[in-house]
C-alpha cells in the first residue's frame, strides 16, 4: 500500500519512552516544538504579494522600525517602574533597619534590627514566591535560559506571555525588597522580550484582547525577530549597554545574519537605554542632561590604567574565576537534583524561599555581631550607615556591605578605596556571597544570578590587588560570572559599555576567555546545565565533530505520514487525531505514462502544516458542490488564530463534511528545503541552522519522500566535552516539560 | 539523446554579450567566480576525518586561534611600519616647508616655499601613482570595495595578494606624504585581509614559495572566515576599534553568523589594538602603558554631554550630510565616466594624480596667501606653526589646517576652541576639501575616502554650533562620512571608540541613520557605486522584494553539462576545454526495472567541480589495469594546488589515457544542496546567501537534473530604489573585468 496509508508514526515519543532519572542531562524531551523561521510562499501568499505591492513591502518595513522604537521605549518604561519600586522601597527598608540599629549598640539588643529586618525581608519574599509557584512559574529565576531556547528556535510554552510578564515584574521587585541574592538584570532581559512579542503581535492571550493592528507580525519568522530586539533592549535598559545587547541577541539568537534586523535592534536598545536614562536622569533632578553619570550602573571609574605585566595576573584571576564557576555550576546541579527530590511540593518551595531569605538575613547579622570593622564615616559613600558596634563618627563597615542594594554593593566593592574595608571583612563577605548565591540560584523566585556572581567575584578581585582596587575587583568580578555563565563577547561589551572605559576591553576579554576555557573544561555553563537538565532540544553552533559518517537516513524518522494533494476531510480528522505530527509532507502519485500496469511513483509536492490544517478544518474549507472559498480565505484567516490553534478534538465536523475533499495545493509550503538521503548530519545540520527550519524532506533518489528530520533528530546527537575528552553521544527521548 | 551529450552551454556570456556602455550601473560581469563556502564531505574528507580523530579537531581548532593571533599582531605591525614611516616623512617635509615659510612673511617671496611644497609633494605622489599603474593596479584606493566583495563571497584576482600588499603598504605612504587626500584607514582594513589570507595559508603565490604548515586551511571556506577576521584586525589597528571591526567584518561579511569565528575575530582585533598600542606607546615615550591617551585617533573628548534638545539638531545634520553625500556619490560617477573614457593610458592616469597633487599644494598656498586669520601662538596645539602673513608671536590659522596630517587636521577641527579659526576660514577650508575630496577619490593612488570625508564635514560641524564645538564637529563628521559611505553600524561603533565616550552613541547613531536614509533616496553608497560599475555579482542582504513569482526554473541556466559516475577521461578533457563552467552535476542512468525497453532516468548524484577534475588529471587518477590509486590521492593532493589551478590546455595527456575513465564518485560532493524548480526566487536567494553557495543544482519533479543556479543568475535581480521609487531590474551580462 502506498505510505499514507500505512499508519506508523515517525514520532518516537511514545515507542522509546523511558524514565528519565531526576537530574539526568542525557535526555531530549519530545514534547517541546521548534518555532518556525520559514515563511510559507504558498499561492495564497503569492497573491497577496502580488495585490498589495511595493506599497505594502514599505509600509510593512516602516511598522517594523516604529515597532523596534517602541519595544525600546516599553522595554525601558518596565526598567523604570522596577527601578523607581525599588529604590523607594528598599529606602523605606533600609531606614527602618538603621532606626532600630541605631537605638542599639551592643550585642545584647541586636535581637530588635534582626527582627525587623527578617519581617521586611520575609513579606515580599513571601509575596514573590507566592506568584511564581502559584500565579506563573515560568516568571522563575533569570528566564535567560528560556529567552536563550526560544531565540535558538524553541516554542517554549508561556514565555512570552502578559502574565509572566507582570508576575515577572512583581517578583523581581520582591525580589531586591526581600534582600535575596538576585539580580533585576537577567529578569530585564525576559521582561524585555515579553515587550517585544507583545508590541509586535498586537494581541493580547491573557486579556483575550486582539487589537487587530500589525497583523502582517503574526508569524513566528517576525515574532523572534522582535524578541531577539527586546532581549536586546532589555540589556541596554539594565546595564546601559546597547552595543552589549545587540551582541547578546546575536550571540543567542542569530542563526542566519541580517544586516536590516541587526540595525533595527541596535536602535531598540539605543531608544532603551536613551528612554531610561533621560527619564531617570529626571527623576534624580537631571532633566535634560542625557550623560548623567550617576545611571552608569557600575558607576564612574577614575582610573582603568594598566601596565603589561598586570595581563598575567589577569590570566590567573581568570583561572580562579573558571575554577570556582565550574565548581558552582556543579554544586548547582546537585542541588537541583536534591530539589527536584525533596522540595517537590509547592508549599516546599515556598518555605524554601523563605529559609533563603531568613538565612541570608540571618548570615549578615552573625557577620557583623562577629567582626568589628569600624570606620570613619564619610569614607564610604553609602546611604544608610550603620553605627553598630563602632564609636560615635564610624560606621561598621560590613554592616555597609549587607545594607544596600546588591548593585550598591559591587559599586561599593569597585570603588571604594583600600582603607574603607578590612580584609577579613572582604574575605568573610565574599565565602558568604558564594555560598549564598549558589544556594539561592534555583529557589523559586524571579532573580538573575549576574550581580551576584559580579559581587562574589568584586570581593575576592578586591583581594588580590590592593594597588588598584577598581581594575582587580572589575577583573575578579568579569572571571566570576564568566566562569558562571561563561557569557563572552556579550558580557565583555555589557562590562566595557557599564564601566564607560574601552581601554579596558583587552584585560576583560581575556579574563574572561580564560575563565571560559577552564570553565568548559570541567562543567558546562550554568544556563546550558538548566537547559539540559529541562530536555530543551537546543541546538548548538556548530555541528557535531566527525560526524559526517552519520547520514540523513540515519538521522531521519520514518515511514512519514503523508497527504496526498487532493485529500479527504475524514482522513486528514484521522490522521490529526491518530499522530501528534506538526508536519506532513503533500505527495501525488503520477503513474508512470510508459507502463500499462498502473505501477506508480509518489512524488514530493509540497509540505503542510497541523496549524494549517485545523484553520482549514474550522473554516470548512472544502471542495463542495456549493463552497466557493477561494475568495473568503486569505492569509488573513491563518494569521487570525496565530499563534494558538484549537486542537483537533476541539473541531466539531458533520458526518457529511468528512467525504469532502481538500485541495492543499494551494496552502501548503509548495517548495520546503529538501536533502537527499546521502546527506550527512554536519550538512543536513548547517542547513537546518542557518535556515531556521523546523522540518527537512529527505527524499530518496527518485525524489520519493523518505522521511523528515526534525529538530530533536539533530539536537540529539550532542558532545560532551569532560576533563578534557570529547566524546558524542546519543540522547534518550522522554516526554516531559520543564 | 541524454545530457551529457548535448553540448549546449549553461553560460550565458558568449550568447548574450553586449557591448556595455561606459560607467553603466546595470551590468554584471560574467568574468568573476564565486569563492565555495561549502565543504565538500566527499569519501575522501571522510577517512581523513575518521583517521585523524578527535585530535586534529582540537588542533585545528587551537591552530586558527594561533592563526587569528599572528593575524593580529602582524596587521598591528603593517600598521606601525605605515605609522611611523608617515610620521617621519612629514615631520621632514613640514619643517622644511615651515623653514622656506619662516624666511618669508610678505606674498613676493611665497614662491619659494610652493616649489619646495610642491617638490615634496609631487615626488611620492609621483611613485606611489607609478607603483599602482604599473605594479598592482588592484591596490588602488582604499580596496573597501573590493574587501566587501570578496567578503560577499566573490572570487577578486589578486586581491589578497603579498604583491599587492606591499604595494598598499608603499603607496598610502606615498599618499600620506605627497599630501595628497587619502586616508591611511581604508588601506589598513585592505593590508588586514591581506596579511590574514597569508597567515592563514603559509603560501605565498608572489614569492611562490610554500611553508607546508597550516594546509588544512586550505580552502575558501577557512580562507574567508580568515580574511573576515584580518579585515577586523586592520579597522581595530586603524582606529583602535576592535568592536568596530567586528562589526565591520559581521556587516560585510557573515552570512552564516558563526559564534566561534565571532569571537576569534574579536580576539584578533583585540590583539592587534593591543600590539599597535603597546608598540606605538613604547615608542612615543610611554612603555607598558596601554592605555596612552595620545593614541586615541580622534583624540580624548573633555566634554561630549548633550541635551536633549540637540537631537533635533543632530538629524538636521545628519540630512545635510545625506545630502551632500548623495551630491558627492553622484559627482563622483560623472568624473569616473570622464575619466574612463579621457584618463586611459597609464601615463595619463599619472599625470592625473599630479595634477591633483599640485592642485591640492597650489588652493593651500592660495588659501593662506588671500586670507588672513592671525592667532596667537599656543593657542592651536600644531607642531609646525607658521607664521606667514602674521605679526610674531601669532601663527596662521589656515596654513595650521594645512600644514599637517588629515588626521591631525580632523584632531584640530574636532578639539581647537571656537577663537582658532575664524568661521571664513572654516568655510572655505570647508569647499575646498569637498572638492578635494570628490576630485581625489578614484585616481589611481592607495588611499581612503574615510578620513577626507572626516575632515569636511568636522568643517561644516565646527559651523554649526560653537557653543560646544567637539559635538557638533563630531556629529557634523560622522553625518558628511555616513552620507558618502552609507556604513551605519559599524561607523557608529568606530567612531564611539576612536572618541572613547560609549555615552554619545546616541546622537552618532541618529545622525548616521538619517544620512543614510536621506543619502539612499537620491544614489548608492561611494562603494556600491564603485561595485555595481565594475559588474561585480554582489549579493544584497535580503531577495529582491515582490519576487516570489519568479521560480528556480525561471532563474537557472539550463541545460547543464553532465558527468557520468564513471566518465571516460576524453570526455572529461573535451567538456573542460569546450566549456568555462566551474561545477558539473554528476549523474547515473538507472534502468527502471520495471521495463524491458530500457527507457532510463538520470539521477543526480554529485556534484564534481573544474579544479577538482583538473587535480585528477593532473595526477593522472585514472582506473586503468595498472593504476591503483586508492592510496596516493589524498586530501592532500587537492590542497597542495589550492588555490590557483592548472588551466585545462596545460594538462598533457597520453593518447592513450584518453580512453581510461576516472571512477567521480569518489572525489565529487556526494550532496549537493538541491532545490526543486517550482522553488521561488526569495527562497533560492536566502538559501544561497545563508549557506555560502557557489552552485545550486535544480533538479524536477523526478531528481533529474534540470539547471544550475549560480551567483549571476541571482545577483542578476536587482533592486533599484531612486527617488523614493522601487522597481527590480535585471542586469546585463558583461564579460569586462575591472
Amino acid at each position: 500500500m502506498y505510505q499514507s496509508m500505512d499508519f506508523k508514526g515517525y514520532d518516537l515519543s511514545n515507542e522509546s519512552e523511558e524514565i528519565v532519572p531526576i537530574g539526568s542531562l542525557n535526555h531530549l524531551s519530545t514534547k517541546y516544538e521548534s518555532l518556525d523561521y520559514e515563511v510559507i510562499e504558498n499561492e495564497l501568499y503569492r497573491e497577496e504579494e502580488q495585490k498589495k505591492g511595493y506599497r505594502y513591502v514599505v509600509q510593512k518595513d516602516f511598522s517594523r522600525w516604529m515597532t523596534f522604537f517602541w519595544i525600546g521605549v516599553t522595554t525601558a518604561f518596565i526598567g523604570i517602574i522596577i527601578f523607581i519600586s525599588i529604590e523607594i522601597g528598599t529606602t523605606f527598608k533600609f531606614n527602618m533597619i538603621k532606626k532600630y540599629f541605631d537605638g542599639c549598640t551592643e550585642a545584647d539588643c541586636v535581637y530588635k534590627p534582626y527582627l525587623v529586618a527578617l519581617l521586611l525581608n520575609l513579606i515580599p519574599s513571601l509575596v514573590g514566591s507566592c506568584l511564581i509557584v502559584y500565579i506563573e512559574p515560568m516568571a522563575k529565576g533569570s528566564g535567560i535560559p528560556a529567552v536563550k531556547c526560544f531565540l535558538n528556535g524553541i516554542k517554549v510554552p508561556r514565555l512570552i506571555r502578559l502574565k509572566t510578564l507582570v508576575v515577572k515584574v512583581i517578583g523581581v521587585t520582591c525580589v531586591a525588597l526581600g534582600g535575596m541574592w538576585g539580580g533585576k538584570e537577567g529578569p530585564m532581559i525576559h521582561a524585555g522580550s515579553i515587550v517585544a512579542a507583545g508590541v509586535s503581535q498586537g494581541k493580547s492571550i491573557t486579556f483575550n484582547k486582539d487589537l487587530g493592528a500589525l497583523n502582517f507580525f503574526r508569524e513566528d519568522h517576525e515574532k523572534r525577530d522582535f524578541v531577539s530586539g527586546g532581549a536586546a533592549a532589555g540589556i541596554a535598559a539594565a546595564f546601559g549597554a546597547p552595543v552589549g545587547g545587540l551582541l547578546f541577541s546575536l550571540e543567542e539568537g542569530a542563526s542566519f545574519w541580517n544586516q536590516a534586523l541587526t540595525w533595527r535592534t541596535f536602535f531598540g536598545s539605543m531608544v532603551s537605554m536613551f528612554t531610561l536614562h533621560s527619564v531617570l536622569s529626571a527623576y534624580h533632578g537631571h532633566p535634560g542632561d542625557l550623560t548623567y553619570k550617576g545611571l552608569l550602573n557600575f558607576g564612574e571609574f577614575d582610573d582603568l590604567s594598566y601596565h603589561i605585566l598586570d595581563i598575567p595576573v589577569f590570566v590567573l584571576m581568570g583561572i580562579v574565576g573558571g575554577l570556582t564557576g565550574a565548581l558552582f555550576c556543579h554544586l548547582n546541579l546537585k542541588l537541583f537534583i536534591f530539589r527536584k527530590r525533596y522540595v517537590n511540593k509547592d508549599w516546599k518551595k515556598i518555605l524554601e524561599v523563605l529559609i533563603v531569605c531568613a538565612t541570608t538575613v540571618t548570615i549578615s547579622f552573625l557577620l557583623i555581631l562577629f567582626t568589628s570593622d569600624c570606620k570613619k564615616l564619610g569614607l564610604d559613600p553609602t546611604d544608610h550607615p550603620i553605627q553598630f558596634g563602632c564609636n560615635d563618627g564610624e560606621f561598621n563597615a560590613m554592616a555597609s556591605l549587607w545594607f544596600q542594594l546588591l548593585e550598591g554593593t559591587v559599586r561599593s566593592l569597585f570603588h571604594d578605596t583600600p582603607d574603607v574595608f578590612n580584609t577579613t571583612t572582604v574575605v568573610y563577605f565574599c565565602i558568604c556571597a558564594y555560598f549564598i548565591t549558589l544556594w539561592t540560584y534555583g529557589v523559586h523566585f524571579s532573580g538573575g544570578v549576574l550581580i551576584p556572581g559580579l559581587c562574589t567575584g568584586a570581593a575576592w578581585g578586591r583581594l588580590v590587588g590592593r594597588a588598584n582596587i577598581g581594575i582587580y575587583s572589575l577583573i575578579g568580578a568579569a572571571s566570576q560570572l564568566g566562569g558562571i555563565t561563561r557569557m563572552t563577547i556579550s558580557l565583555t561589551i555589557i562590562l566595557v559599555e557599564a564601566t564607560g572605559s574601552i581601554t579596558f576591553g583587552l584585560p576583560l576579554m581575556i579574563c574572561l576567555m580564560t575563565a571560559k576555557w577552564v570553565g568548559d573544561f570541567f562543567s558546562e555553563s550554568i544556563y546550558d546545565t538548566q537547559i539540559e537538565l529541562s530536555g530543551m532540544p537546543l541546538l548548538a553552533w556548530d555541528p557535531p565533530p566527525l560526524s559526517s559518517n552519520i547520514y540523513a537516513n540515519n538521522l531521519m524518522t520514518h515511514p512519514v505520514i503523508t497527504f496526498k494533494t487532493k485529500e479527504t476531510v475524514g482522513n486528514i480528522v484521522k490522521i490529526l487525531k491518530t499522530y501528534s505530527h506538526n508536519g506532513f509532507p503533500v505527495i501525488e502519485y503520477v503513474q508512470n505514462y510508459e507502463l500499462d500496469e498502473g505501477k506508480t511513483k509518489c512524488y514530493l509536492r509540497g509540505l503542510i502544516l497541523r496549524s494549517q490544517l485545523i484553520v482549514l478544518l474550522e473554516n470548512k474549507v472544502f471542495d463542495g458542490p456549493l463552497t466557493n472559498y477561494w475568495d473568503s480565505v486569505t492569509m488573513e484567516t491563518f494569521r487570525e488564530d496565530y499563534p494558538r490553534y484549537s486542537s483537533i478534538d476541539d473541531i466539531e465536523l458533520l458526518q457529511n463534511d468528512l467525504k469532502l475533499t481538500i485541495d492543499l495545493s494551494r496552502f501548503m509550503n509548495p517548495s520546503p528545503y529538501i536533502v537527499q538521503h546521502t546527506m550527512s548530519l554536519p550538512r543536513v545540520f548547517k542547513l537546518f541552522r542557518a535556515m531556521g527550519l523546523r522540518h527537512i524532506v529527505v527524499v530518496n533518489d527518485s525524489n520519493e519522500v523518505a522521511g523528515i528530520v526534525t529538530r530533536k533528530d539533530l539536537a540529539r546527537y550532542k558532545v560532551i566535552r569532560h576533563m578534557g575528552k570529547i566524546c558524542v553521544t546519543e540522547l534518550q527521548f522522554s516526554s516531559k516539560m520543564d
